[in-house]
């Protein structure tokens, strides 16, 4: 299946918006195994919008497209597709009062210019929209689809996953399944060298990529069955992770903060951290990581010149965060935060202390620029404090 | 001018690559006052790419194209350029040399494969790419211009100014200047009200957007030379500051963190912070401000437990911070992190603390998702910072 996906909306060709709708449709493609050749974006206009859905109609088995289903004049993405298929538009009762119970339930009479959210085409079903008012469509012809879903991301993504995907998934006669294995303190090569025997395998795939939190591993099993695709997916990530061993920190959509967070909760442990080089992102981190609330007790930040650079400083850190709040486990990260041309380029070390054990250790070298280098000293420090918690008497 | 752009690169349409280029030029087309009509992605492939480019080269005048300059055999850019005008690349020897000598800085000999990288063909313009290998291509043929960049969006950048921007400027043969006022404090509808004689004016323009750090207003002027249109723009921003006063906290790429750590240090005062609601985003904010380096000196993060809400606990979170890192001013945000059903919703109270003077407020109701909360919390307390450090004898 050939697919393309249209955004529509002037303010994408203005630079106001930042499209986030086709990296996500696209990444939502490659994993059900649907190939997108093409994406454009065209303003709200008529003759261009029509001009560019014909031609994707032309060249690809399914059309998606996003925006354009609001009320307004410059809304106009319904009368685009019916105008292409020649078809006209009607209201239908059932998505009238769907949208007029969208603004009953908010004390509000809807606006006339509403009903034409309430319009269908014959070879169109329409798709519920549980978070907004702008129903999405399904269109069927000459054995060709096109899926017009609202702009708003929240709105698209949920009326994909809870009305889309289902579908595709259902035309496409497979079942596609996959699961993201997430690592840390392994390069992309050694990755790529330790799992080289799965890498050539056309069904479950893997493919790698480097990310901030690690070298992510996708695997993508294709079967007839939910069943036989989970058994094939389970079967290669146990062997997989069997080769990564505690490599592996977290799979899917799980964060290191997370993981690490809820093992500290799972062993009542709470947690008080202090850091210069990271100038607070650790503390903020934490604190908006629901899987640490409670444990988290609070946070120093300290500019460097404060603070020093090396495993006592961190080591001192770590113990005066931990009794300034009382914690049982202080966690520190020393080190600079600028590129100070004077300092050995990306100096670091981190630092846990307990009342009867404190370890401390420089950080590997941080490549990158600066966010990313913050960013990786917090995932090495998240893994430090993981390690030292696994490595205490149950 | 009628202009279009085409992001090439099969990661874009794997959803691996948020395209970013697409809403920076389409920014930057619109303060030119160049219109763009259509913007599309096409793969790595020889044929669909070539179909784009010439489907692009007949409707528009100025075809803008980034990404597939690189040396691997899937960087096809130059050769669909060449191919779909018919003409030969051949290997300029001054763009040789350039490249063989952006590897021999790096102690490193040129890959045979990089030598793509220094063709050109009988219509282009090599543009020198600053930040890596790749030399952009200027193109003009036909009375049309094709534009190629390289697809990395901090080389695509600084090529765009240095190189682009410059040519463009020359083509459209007028002036167009503009400046960005960023305000704090008023509604978009109170900002449009205020400004209301001008928002009708056809040059200078006036549009306003709503950002996270405020209603800014963009003002654009043209005109037949540089010193006409600064003039104008120097005119119509007299006379919008003067309607909006203090409300108007900085312009352009101006940061609000930026602006009061320059104030803060320009008075030799120091600062040290205490936060809860933001969890650290405060001190990681002014961490990474370099306006604001050698007079933060610190911060304490709490969680909403340890330091309750309300004036009188963000007044004692304020001077705990400020003896606790011996600074001139403490400054703190007390409030509720999480979404707490228990909570009234957004409540947040600002505190600074000198020594002769304590200060403290609510902060006005915080609407949005968390993390818009934050920022806007965290901007409220950079302008109450302010305030406060004007209201000080100079």
């Amino acid at each position: 299946m050939k697919a393309e996906i249209i955004t529509s909306g002037t303010e994408l060709l203005l630079g106001e918006v930042t499209d986030v709708n086709t990296p996500f449709l696209a990444g939502q493609l490659a994993a059900l195994g649907i190939d997108l050749y093409y994406s454009s974006t065209v303003g709200d206009n008529f003759r261009r919008f029509s001009g560019v859905l014909r031609q994707a109609w032309e060249r690809s088995d399914l059309v998606i497209i996003t925006g354009g289903l609001g009320p307004t004049q410059g809304d106009i993405t319904r009368e685009v597709i019916a105008g292409m298929l020649g078809e006209k538009t009607r209201v239908d009762a059932d998505l009238k009062k769907e949208v007029e119970a969208f603004f009953s339930r908010r004390g509000l009479e809807m606006p006339e210019n509403n009903i034409k959210q309430a319009t269908v085409i014959p070879s169109a079903v329409a798709l519920h929209n549980a978070a907004g008012t702008a129903p999405g469509w399904w269109v069927e012809k000459e054995g060709r689809i096109i899926v017009t879903m609202p702009g708003p991301p929240a709105e698209m993504q949920e009326m994909w996953h809870r009305h889309v995907l289902p579908r595709l998934r259902e035309k496409s006669g497979a079942v596609i399944l996959s699961r993201t294995l997430k690592t840390w303190g392994l390069s992309e090569g050694k990755v790529d060298e330790l799992v080289t025997p799965y890498l050539g395998s056309a069904n479950p795939t893997l493919a790698l990529y480097a990310r901030p939190d690690g070298i992510n591993l996708r695997i993508t099993a294709k079967a007839a069955t939910e069943a036989e695709a989970g058994a094939m997916l389970a079967a290669r990530e146990g062997e997989v992770r069997e080769i990564l061993k505690h490599h592996v920190w977290g799979a899917d959509a799980a964060t290191l903060e997370g993981v690490v967070g809820k093992l500290l909760c799972d062993r009542k442990l709470s947690l008080a951290v202090s850091e210069s080089l990271t100038g607070g992102r650790l503390s903020s981190t934490l604190s908006g990581t629901p899987e640490v609330a409670g444990c988290f007790k609070g946070g120093i930040v300290l500019t460097t010149d404060a603070s020093g650079v090396g495993n006592e400083n961190a080591a001192a850190m770590a113990r005066s965060a931990r009794l300034q709040f009382g914690a049982d486990i202080g966690l520190a990260i020393a080190g600079f935060y600028h590129d100070d041309p004077g300092a050995p380029r990306g100096s670091a070390f981190i630092a846990v202390d307990m009342e009867k054990e404190s370890r401390s250790a420089e950080a590997p070298g941080l490549p990158g620029r600066v966010p990313l280098r913050i960013s990786r000293t917090i995932n090495h420090a998240l893994i430090y404090l993981r390690d030292f918690i696994e490595s205490l008497p149950a």
